[in-house]
């Protein structure tokens, strides 16, 4: 696995289950996956030599993030290693551009992407507005995450200093998008493998703050007939990019009730979390059998779950001290990911199963505010 | 933790998700705690001064297992060291001859134990098969596990070629008890932390053969009465052995309606592996709880659940390749322990959940024959 994170962490607590020796590629020797006890190599995804010595420890490779350059992905590949998802489908996950275009170019897409544009110079935003009208969302192109490279822009004024920043000519490194105005967010997992099997999770309602996933519930509180619309496309997305393991499809839906593409994730993703309890099989436990081509686990949910994600900030905050304060909330399940805290950086989740949704979120949020004491 | 068995594999897989640093003493570098990324000192329990180099690794000492000389671990807590359970409360799990000896003693015994006698020579066994009748069980006072040590005796020929293996003289090394009239065999979890806090899990009924157990039902398929009674039981010898941490208490359930101790094990328990997914808390999370004594968990059940054990048979056996083969059986939870395949040797459990205990166990039985291809 590249990356060793909080997905590594959890991913290698399932794969201690089915006996599968996970390695993953860590940039530190205190990476959260490396202090749960999974071996690693520690190296940089930048540098191929890296990528190669940990590809030739186990049969498949695979990802805790996206952050991996698209020509080392290929050079894997084409040395031999089994790589999932595959080079080609990780672009989706990787390059916002590639997603929106190679989407919308579809002759029957299936599903609908937000008007969008490439951006090579100031320009190319203004005339996007001009169409489409202010505000307008500007994305970096890669790289992003947890609302990094994503900034909702008023007026020409912030277009500028974005772009001045990054100097932008030759190659777009910016994504121009229509401001859409959002009842929801929704996130759906399917899991699928070489043999083309696929199951789906019940779509994930997802609330951002600053840019950032905080809390979800499983299932989103969405009418049936959007939950059902929103699995539709997700399922459809996942087939067409060919895409193995688990991938997580972020879709918004709109006041005026369209279901829209935001982002693909091709790994276990956050919005996932809840089906560590709340599942019959979880999604670290469904991406090891999505990417050895194993047969997939049933998706079917015990109770409505909510998680709350951990997230640090301005202050130094010490979680695990404060672990056994929020135990005494009831079901409340914790997970830690041995992080130092820092502003706005995820270092645990809670979850909590109940018989309501509601219920399951004021567990979750209890506990989770009991361990950052905010 | 003393001891790095599957018990302490799972326990590493609970102590990630609380960002709690499980050390623990192996054997071996192949022990399957290691194996699972727990860090680990090598040594012997039978040497202290490998006991005290682990203690000191961490701010409580618990334990995998009981072979454990008594002697030494009452040193370690002369040494300053947390012991959780103590050294007096592991003795009932050590020492059989004491266990049934300290309970009888009781003024008001919180349960019944059968019949018993010490056996320092073959008059003993005789004696007492002329108070109670043959059969006769032939139990060693310690170091027994899974039905090693324990032996149903028609007459004194078996007595005679146990007792001359062992050169039974002065200390009994034996105890001689009646031979019960089973119904059914239970073993009910009881979590205790030094607050005197405590939780009890629904009794779980376990199926022997061979003396080791095979096959798991969560609840216990007894009348409530019964399993009511099961529970105060348990509570009860739990409190007044002022044990700490998860005990198993082991009951008989004679034909004529009466519940007698059998086993106690102070340490996660085989009988308790369904409650990984079908209890809100898992019994590695709880044992971790009372051991730390941190609010302990709700011990509520999912939905009925059963658990088969994989018992190594006398061919190779390579479950790990047979794997996917098992993945097909829809919620099948498949724990492998990374331990080489022996005659009699336990290497990994299956559990289902299911809406009644008969197709639970049908599921975990369909995984379970798949993996060991009987």
């Amino acid at each position: 696995m590249i990356g060793a994170g909080q997905l590594a962490r959890m991913t290698h607590q399932a794969a201690i289950d089915y006996d599968i020796d996970l390695h993953v590629l860590a940039s530190t020797a205190d990476d959260p996956a490396v202090l749960s006890g999974a071996k690693f190599t520690i190296g940089d995804p930048d540098d191929f030599a890296d990528l190669a010595a940990v590809a030739t420890m186990g049969d498949v490779v695979t990802f805790d993030h996206e952050l991996v350059p698209p020509d080392h992905v290929r050079l894997l590949e084409q040395s031999g290693h089994v790589v999932r998802p595959s080079g080609g489908a990780l672009l989706f996950a990787q390059d916002k551009l590639y997603q929106r275009s190679a989407i919308a170019a579809l002759e029957h897409p299936s599903v609908a992407v937000p008007a969008f544009a490439p951006v090579s110079s100031v320009d190319d935003v203004t005339a996007f507005a001009e169409r489409h009208g202010w505000p307008v969302v500007l994305k970096a192109r890669g790289g992003g995450y947890d609302g990094r490279g994503v900034h909702v822009l008023a007026g020409l004024d912030g277009a500028l200093r974005l772009l001045d920043a990054g100097a932008a000519a030759g190659e777009p490194t910016w994504v121009v998008e229509e401001h859409l105005d959002l009842a929801a967010e929704l996130a759906v997992l399917v899991a699928r493998r070489p043999s083309g099997e696929m199951v789906t999770y019940p779509p994930v309602g997802t609330l951002q703050l600053d840019g950032m996933c905080r809390e979800l519930t499983m299932p989103a509180h969405v009418p049936a007939g959007v939950a059902a619309e929103a699995v539709r496309l997700a399922e459809s997305v996942v087939a067409r990019i060919d895409a193995h393991g688990i991938c997580a499809v972020e879709l918004f839906l709109t006041r005026d009730g369209r279901l829209l593409l935001n982002e693909l994730a091709l790994r276990p993703h956050n919005s996932g979390h809840a089906t560590i309890e709340a599942s019959v099989t979880s999604q670290f436990h469904q991406h090891l059998r999505a990417v050895l081509d194993w047969p997939l686990g049933p998706t079917t949910l015990y109770a409505p779950a909510a998680t709350v994600n951990l997230v640090g900030g301005p202050g130094s905050l010490d979680v695990a001290a404060r672990l056994p304060l929020a135990l005494e909330v009831p079901g409340a399940h914790v997970h830690l990911y041995a992080k130092t805290s820092r502003q706005g950086r995820k270092i645990g989740h809670v979850t909590a199963l109940a018989d309501s949704l509601d219920d399951a979120l004021d567990a979750a949020r209890a506990a989770a505010s009991l361990l950052t004491g905010s």
